[in-house]
């Protein structure tokens, strides 16, 4: 009987393997199967490395759908031949996700080039890109998910920095083309996340939902400072909630860049994350 | 005929004593007097350090208008008797701000009390700390001014993220006891903040307006990476231009973090100042 609410509770997390990113390929089909997961979220480095079609199939044989595939976008630059590169880049990594079998490809949009102050040229930029990809993504059926990041990351990243912005980008385009990403490590500061929810669940927008604490202090650089689930600041328990208000019923992705979790047993984070995500994400007050 | 033009063009400019640690006060009166300088920002801790009246004196006598003392607030704690002290060290703050001569006392708002997740109470705690402190700060010809700090800072230094969010808390009480600082660091990433400026000179809110510059990497902690005027990714001469379209004709306050120019001779490192704005604020394009 635990046994049986175990799989039932586990039925919408998903692994985004950059977690347990000490786990090879075939580590991580084992150790989720094992675990009892049946999503896990993959990155296109590691998956180009083992092969788009034997990680396919490697996945589908341990019974995991893929969630998510991270990452295209980086659309900001200015020179005409790193714009078709990146336009180029984006193409292949919809067909990895089609061929993944996943409907989402998570965008980080990119920052300024070099020496520029343009914010608003940058986001028209990612604007253009959009424009130019949103019928290939479709025709694959994959959805291209702009990722709104932490406004820290605003000048090297991503110039779309708020729910909001990320919503008055996608909605530019079809809802099947163009969705959204709400990742709780980047949005959980802004008074109003809630209202971006309820406008993303409206529009048929909310394609991706990812869960990270945040913790203090931040490391140099920022990049990987990201808190195991329960450790940080994060209400995380309102942000199911609120994503289930707005008709969000897919799946709960776990995206925590931690050097901490790299250096464990990836069966021992994975446990502990299927126990934080328990307390921390689904149990009910 | 230059050194007319000189003095012309810094009339607004004010150093906030931050940018330049290494001074002691009366270095500070004399190196910003011999630059031709007429303003200066004050931090609450070298000025209780040398008196507060004798500071008052250093620089009224060298010619210096205090432009805004730095700081009060951390208004979030729980705990009853924290929140007594906090209102009593403010209350503290405010009257050193009326002995130095300056109209506006800056408020790091504060951060989420350990181990709480309620960005929402947090933030209430502070609009009943402004209602308690405002009556007091007005008698005294001083302002109460709710600086947003980057959301970086949301958990642990300053659940006031953005200038909408701070105008919110400002506008539940009198234009003459509680306003809102627009810094460049804090805010430049956010789309929206030229309406927040526009917004804020509309109500009679702009109460202090401060520069410093985005460079990255950010240090660990993310504490003391503001860069020099033109060295990042701020377009501060826009943000110059916004604030005095929306009736803002008071002092430009310099205020960076950077333990790179603390190790440099202090007038070096104002005439460096000095410089960077008249080529990054003040000049057209």
């Amino acid at each position: 009987m635990t046994g049986r609410r175990t799989k039932d509770d586990l039925a919408r997390l998903s692994l985004n393997q950059e977690t347990v990113k000490q786990w090879s390929l075939p580590e991580l089909a084992d150790g989720c199967a094992a675990a009892g997961l049946r999503h896990v979220g993959l990155w296109r480095e590691p998956v180009q490395k083992y092969g788009v079609d034997a990680a396919a199939k490697l996945m589908r044989e341990a019974g995991l759908t893929v969630t998510s595939l991270c990452r295209g976008g980086f659309f900001t630059a200015t020179d005409p031949q790193k714009r078709a590169a990146a336009l180029d880049d984006n193409r292949a990594a919809l067909d990895e996700a089609a061929a993944l079998g996943t409907d989402t490809l998570v965008l980080v949009s990119g920052g300024l080039p070099p020496g520029s102050r343009d914010l608003h040229g940058a986001r028209e930029r990612v604007a253009e890109a959009l424009a130019e990809l949103g019928p290939y993504a479709a025709e694959r059926g994959v959805r291209l998910a702009i990722e709104p990041l932490h406004p820290m990351y605003a000048s090297d990243r991503c110039v779309v920095s708020t729910l909001a912005q990320a919503l008055d980008l996608a909605e530019r385009f079809p809802a099947e083309q163009v969705g959204v990403v709400v990742d709780t490590y980047h949005l959980w500061w802004d008074d109003t996340v809630g209202e971006g929810i309820e406008r993303a669940g409206r529009g048929g927008r909310l394609a991706a939902f990812q869960l990270a604490d945040w913790v203090t202090p931040l490391p140099e650089g920022v990049l990987l400072g990201r808190g195991q689930l329960g450790d940080g600041a994060v209400d995380l328990r309102w942000f199911r909630e609120r994503t289930e208000a707005a008709g969000h019923d897919g799946p709960i992705e776990v995206e925590i860049f931690n050097p901490g979790l790299w250096e464990r047993d990836g069966a021992e984070v994975l446990a502990e994350v299927i126990a934080r995500y328990r307390e921390h994400v689904l149990r009910a007050e």
